[in-house]
């Protein structure tokens, strides 16, 4: 009964979770965090290595909620004052990754006459470097289980600035290599105040409005309310992020979970979703490592370039590991949470490959893809030794085992000494 | 970023949700199954009324997922000895219920002349009325906390007989209608054979393999191997039921239900996916409502002609409860829980509107559609009413509420005496 629905999608759907666990586990044997392993199962399953599976379509649908999950499961464990706490450093830490990349892209494409050298791509290429994925540092971070650390939070704060900030980027760009003409100061002012003033409102606003959203799914007679409103609210204001700010909706998740997080209900909402979100997360890793076209980066040309400008996007954001200014902080792990690129390098290589592609070869997509890649693959790696051999502080090590995992970080409700007790009160808790 | 993803799919999503849960919300507060909401938000936001949200593409395929684990979940809660019980009280119903509606369809189209009444159109019609959908029934049985009952395992039984039923008098309509000329009893014979072989393989085969399957996933190091491997488990086989038999995926969910349901771990499956299905299922639901369209319906001739067809196949039905053998086994109940036709009726829609639009005008195909349509809505009504009258057994429906709820059918491990005192023991358990 063929007319009903579609083998290949549910084929590779299984395929995908198939490969993505077992190469997941396989990682984690070898001591690597889970999501190397799946970034690895996209690149095999992949159009370009083994091509078994049609990775876009439906799969892509999956690895969008999969994405939005995890940022909205990120925000619920996060707390907003130990966020208000390390701003200013993730403020630099933004501020700085985001200008050093941009120069070194920029400077390398002039001077190495990267695919003709001409001043829109190095525009092009300094803009593809700035992104940062906080998709993929919050899960190295939980795979290690060191969610809980004030580099974490660094890190995730730094990337949720860095997404305005490209947003920024993206709107002059886009204006610039596009051709619209509509560019002034003025518009860059009205992108930046409609995405701050939309997180602001949304924290502001949904602090009060929360509670009774959630009060009354609960109160709901009918099966899976609760876990069905919670799932809708992270959409919904993901959606109202992209429609009303122009922000990415992952960034809107993030925004939701931090106001779900203040809520009675961030214990529960939590608990519901994880299954949901251990079917939903990895299809989203899978997808970002099956972008990876194996074939274009066969030519030695491109293969060079891509190894420079990958080596200048990681200094890039190793250097700005130095704006920590909170004590006690490391920049160096700082520094290489930021390196990894994830989804967000990908959106610069789609418009490189679309709208951009009279400005931006397919040879020179290939090295925005292939530094996003090894970005992304290499982050993961460093840090493992990097942590590995750092003290574990084993309670909160234990704490990150216990609650969440996947998309857990910032656990902890109050800052300063009252931290400590304060996380254990809720280890006892669950 | 609008290069990153398709926000109208998660607009859709979400109103989808919202719709489903709310009208859901409504139905029960009016007594009515929530089922029935759920169907009435897909005509609702369908192309035909509000016509506010596209429903195809992304959204079918959640569908598709969603009634896979409802299939997987009634499985899972079936037991093998009580469905052997009752199987040849189902095996008659499904025959009955088969034979009928069609003799019914085909006279109907030739006396009334019908679209013309040719004897293919009379073929056609006859053999879309022969449909019975497991999943329509299987929730309303659910939402009434009536999966306990013999009526529930009858009609359940029966309809999986009927779905091998179908796919031999799909074969036929097929090669009839379609001209392939490639039909012959042995073809036939083979048809039969490969499903009814899948089946029995599947049970036999998987009742040995199986806990070693959900041994290995409880094994694996990595976060949420269980549900992820519980989940490919159910789509793997519904996989292998198309590619290797024909069949249609949920009968193969189904088996995989059943084989998954006889290992130690069903209860952890079963609490696993719990809210997985709670997001899936509500989907499939509104999907089949938003399949009517209302303004082909609005043309008398085809509403009279459709008021006929929806009549004669909802007594086409009834009529099959009287091959109910089983002592204590409501005749009316079963009759009643047979009548909707569900997703399985809409494939022959499809098939009317694709492969076999040269023999089915796109009138005759809206009759087919009401029928469909008249036969889901009604069922639940009647049923409620049925039922509701009939005492509850507290003590049964009580455990049907604690445990799952949405595919949970056929709870009792064993037969007879042993029964009550075995589904005592399972409550505690919980």
């Amino acid at each position: 009964m063929e007319h009903h629905l579609d083998p290949r999608f549910l084929l590779a759907l299984a395929a995908a979770l198939v490969a993505a666990k077992l190469l997941g586990e396989l990682s984690e044997r070898l001591g690597q965090p889970a999501v190397l392993g799946e970034l690895l199962a996209g690149v095999l399953l992949g159009p370009s290595v083994l091509g078994l599976v049609p990775l876009s379509g439906g799969i892509f649908l999956l690895a969008e909620i999969g994405v939005i999950l995890l940022l909205f499961e990120v925000g619920l464990e996060t707390d907003l004052r130990s966020f208000a706490r390390l701003g200013a450093s993730a403020l630099t830490v933004a501020v700085v990754g985001v200008v050093t990349p941009f120069a070194l892209g920029f400077l390398a494409v002039r001077i190495f006459s990267i695919g003709g050298g001409s001043t829109e791509l190095a525009l092009f290429m300094g803009a593809a470097m700035t992104a940062t994925s906080v998709g993929i540092t919050a899960r190295v971070f939980a795979d290690l289980r060191r969610l809980h650390t004030d580099e974490a939070k660094t890190i995730i704060g730094a990337a949720v600035i860095d997404d305005v900030l490209g947003l920024i980027i993206l709107g002059v760009v886009a204006a610039v290599l596009g051709g619209d003409g509509e560019f002034s100061a003025g518009t860059l002012l009205i992108i930046t105040a409609k995405a701050v003033g939309f997180l602001v409102v949304v924290v502001a606003v949904g602090h009060v409005l929360a509670p009774y959203f959630f009060r009354f799914v609960r109160f709901l007679k009918v099966e899976g309310s609760f876990v069905v409103g919670s799932f809708v609210f992270a959409i919904a204001v993901g959606l109202a992020a992209e429609h009303f700010a122009g922000l990415e909706p992952i960034v809107g998740a993030f925004a939701a979970g931090l106001v779900a997080g203040q809520t009675s209900f961030a214990d529960r909402i939590e608990a519901e979703l994880r299954p949901i979100s251990f079917l939903f997360v990895p299809i989203f890793f899978l997808f970002i490592g099956s972008r990876v076209d194996v074939v274009a980066l066969s030519d030695p040309q491109v293969l060079l370039a891509g190894g420079i400008i990958s080596f200048l996007a990681i200094v890039g954001k190793l250097v700005a590991g130095l704006g920590v200014l909170s004590k006690g902080v490391s920049r160096r792990v700082v520094g290489v949470g930021m390196v990894p690129r994830g989804e967000v390098g990908l959106i610069f290589a789609a418009l490189g490959a679309g709208e951009l592609s009279a400005v931006v070869g397919a040879g020179e997509n290939a090295i925005v893809v292939l530094m996003v890649v090894v970005t992304t693959l290499l982050a993961p790696l460093i840090l493992n030794r990097m942590l590995r051999n750092e003290p574990l502080d084993d309670e909160r090590a234990a704490e990150d085992r216990t609650v969440v995992s996947m998309g857990k970080i910032l656990d902890s409700p109050v800052i300063g000494s009252a931290e400590q007790d304060a996380s254990k009160r809720d280890a006892t808790e669950d």
